[in-house]
């Protein structure tokens, strides 16, 4: 069971070609995303309504899709506005349409109730297209439950096992985590690490404009279903940095990982680590890039593997330990909020008032592209 | 759930080799194939009733299969004549056997009822052993449910769009087709069209024998369960085509198009296309075999890829056309051959008097090449 | 429905490397095997009770295993002796194990109720290890159900069928065997064939030490659920084989075939054929082991496709056959034992007294190796 009314990431804007037609599952459903004459993304499920051709095998007609079995025409609205060789089109010959968003180069979609879909939920990445950041955008295919990856990216006790090469050897060390939890909306977790007066890490000297003592930070935010963002840096000692002041000199990361179920083992992944220096440098955009992926690859084998175990032995019971303290802060918000679609289902309660949009039957807005 | 008490295709008669045991699985049940020391074919289900051992790793012996397990040897009616070791037989120890056919080039089976079996009921495919016609065999394997392939048969509007280039330039355009529906026996569908004092297509002004106007015509035939005929081709105008006949030099087609369901989503597919000239050019023969396959292929690929988003999204409705006509006319027709069985299964009802044979164990009828 | 309360073979004791970790799936239960400091196996599920991840990607630190997931680590009774970064464990915080006996060349896992596990019951293969024998050990891989490859072994009739070239032309000939039964314990068959009086086999006289005639015989025992024991040889007439005297020139053979069940669909097979002549002729060693896996695959080929049929027409009766005595016997045992265990599980019956040792967490006994 998945969590429905909230916004989930669908695809990076460059995956959606401006010509042709794109295709991914999510939740289970197969979706057809492309982009209309002004550059907007559409996203369609992706089966005609007909005879349930997949409308990938299709073709782009300016701001619409035919299906290329038997030739009907729907507009971004998922409304059949040609059937070959008929004048009359019955009413009902419509295909599913999706809320969609391209926001921060990501595409956003809304795979439940239309009239809940508020562009203002999304999660704020806004270092994906800031001029003052750079980033490569990345993406993995999981065959894992999309909640094995959140587990991972809230524990900090496994970088010291899976990834004793790369991420593990600077951040197992050191100071706890404290942890915060804000019920408010889907919820939030944060979850930082300050160091006070501290050596700047070999890293961050690499990169840095200054030199001396530094206040660094490991800052991640977590909002459900699957939505990390980390904030990482130095800043020169006494400059502010902890009461929330950067100086332009501090040194520092933006880090993304976004997940979308695809099925119920099997889940979408995007990631970027951005950088607020050097930020025409390209060498140092791949190296970080690649850096990443070395280390991501060391999870997903750990992640596979442990999804075997649980497929083999649903029934096992998982016994605590200390570190899982982030990871169940996650799982109790996504529950909290699966348990509130499914009181909102079976109440067939109003719909909160809120200041959504009136979604059409494309729910689509405008993206920046469009408003450019 | 598929229709039992009726001929199926089984294999080309080409397929089933003189020497060696041959298997498929038909209706999901194994079936093993085999001549006999005549070279009539023998169906046997393709399991030893001893230990499920299947018959296909056998050894033929004569007349008879011999199970290469423990050895079990069975005749054409599936008794078993020999158990190694042993002087008695015990009488349960047989084999199942089908009622088979070979008729027309084609292996025909029959996987219901033994006594409702009646090789009148088979389909007429005189053209593929005429000595006025020629053809060569096709065969294709399905991962789609064998409906799905009706309903591409059935249908004129995908050809413009599947068959841009192959099939649909010519055909897209044109004419509506007549439709109608003959309900006795298992039911006939007839979609015809007719181009009277025509111009002749380019196709057949390559090949034809005279010039001038011509009356021209496309006859689909559709019995159920899956067997389609087209009769195709033009004629000197004003020399009585429309009514039935045809004059040596009238250019003629007939089309084949024969499936059988292997499981519920993969099917077995049999195909021709066989022309009454230039009997003896191979290249002529060979060149036709082609273009069907490139179009049929065409088709494969949109119909497996409809099948993926049905297995997928199994309970969304189909939202009508008017082409569906055809197709609507078909599962009407399949469904109540279902429904009829399954009546006759409930009620166990008295057998519809028939001028049946009687079945023996094999229910094996002697084909053409055993009595030339 | 496997039995549970039984000795089963894991794996050779070369296949439980002494520095890494070895998993295996063993009734459908993912296990993993590693070696602890003094060589001795020990035997847990190869799943990490903290979040399912399987230990075989852990490391092996002296006895101990450590996940490398979070750092847990296990000792050999499955305890988990630390949590990084955390002073208290949880007394949950233990993985399953299983009472596990290295003994004549096997590593012997006890799947079932571990206060049940008495290592007196294992089945007796003295020939692995014994000074006096020589024998390679091997293994295959099979996709079918256990019992099927049972069926094969206390079966003689496919000899002459599956075997033609390699075991059939011998042993198909000749005398019945005489079929034993004896219901003490988990119960043992005893198929056994004596020519008195006979001529040496060729395969015999290329290696004997005497001359003329002989009494020779081939004696199989079988214990359930999968323990198959072989003795054959030819002896000088007259000195006492049928008795039960093996005089010291006497050519002979043990043949080992076991199982262990995978999945309702897939097994383990140890085999080995040793011999109590010539053991230092490596060469002899090979060739008769090479003879062996030719044979047996000629048995694979056979049974995994009888899995398939069984697979796709699981309800057709199996029809008796004179020669089916043996695996009828076998089949019979099997079911007693499933059934006693299923009347114990429903009784919650007091456990039986024995002489079975108390079994702590791992129930580990000392190996060979140990106590030398």
């Amino acid at each position: 069971m998945f969590i429905r009314n909230c916004w989930y990431a669908a695809a990076w804007d460059i995956e959606v070609p401006d010509d042709s037609l794109f295709t991914r599952t999510l939740l289970n459903e197969p979706v057809l995303l492309y982009r209309d004459n002004r550059g907007a993304v559409v996203a369609l499920e992706n089966r005609c309504c007909h005879r349930s051709a997949p409308l990938h095998l299709g073709r782009k007609e300016g701001d619409c899709v035919r299906c290329m079995y038997h030739g009907l025409k729907f507009d971004p609205q998922g409304i059949c506005v040609e059937i070959p060789g008929q004048a009359q089109i019955p009413p009902k010959t419509c295909v599913k349409t999706f809320p969609v968003v391209e926001r921060h180069r990501l595409v956003w979609i809304w795979m439940g109730d239309p009239s809940l879909a508020n562009p203002k939920d999304i999660v704020d990445y806004f270092w994906h297209d800031s001029p003052n950041w750079r980033m490569k955008p990345g993406y993995i295919h999981y065959q894992a439950n999309y909640k094995l990856i959140i587990d991972n990216l809230l524990d900090f006790t496994h970088l010291a096992w899976v990834h004793p090469n790369t991420l593990g050897t600077e951040s197992a060390a050191g100071l706890k985590p404290q942890i915060e939890r804000d019920n408010n909306g889907a919820g939030t977790l944060t979850i930082s690490r300050w160091y006070h007066n501290d050596d700047m890490p070999n890293l961050h000297k690499s990169v840095a404009s200054f030199e001396g003592k530094v206040d660094r930070w490991q800052i991640y935010q977590w909002t459900p279903p699957a939505f990390l963002r980390m904030d990482a840096g130095s800043a020169p000692v006494g400059t502010g940095a902890p009461e929330g002041h950067r100086v332009p000199e501090a040194v520092q990361f933006r880090h993304t990982s976004i997940q979308t179920p695809e099925t119920e083992t099997t889940s979408h992944y995007w990631f970027c680590q951005a950088r607020n220096f050097e930020l025409d440098n390209e060498a140092l955009t791949e190296q970080i890039y690649q850096n990443v992926v070395v280390a991501f690859e060391e999870d997903r084998a750990m992640i596979e593997a442990q999804q075997k175990i649980i497929s083999q032995l649903p029934d096992r019971p998982m016994r605590p330990i200390g570190a899982d303290a982030g990871l169940n802060q996650a799982r109790w918000l996504i529950d909290r909020l699966i348990k509130a679609e499914s009181d909102l289902d079976q109440a067939q309660a109003l719909r909160v008032e809120t200041d959504s949009p009136v979604w059409g039957h494309s729910g689509r807005f405008l993206s920046n592209k469009e408003t450019k």
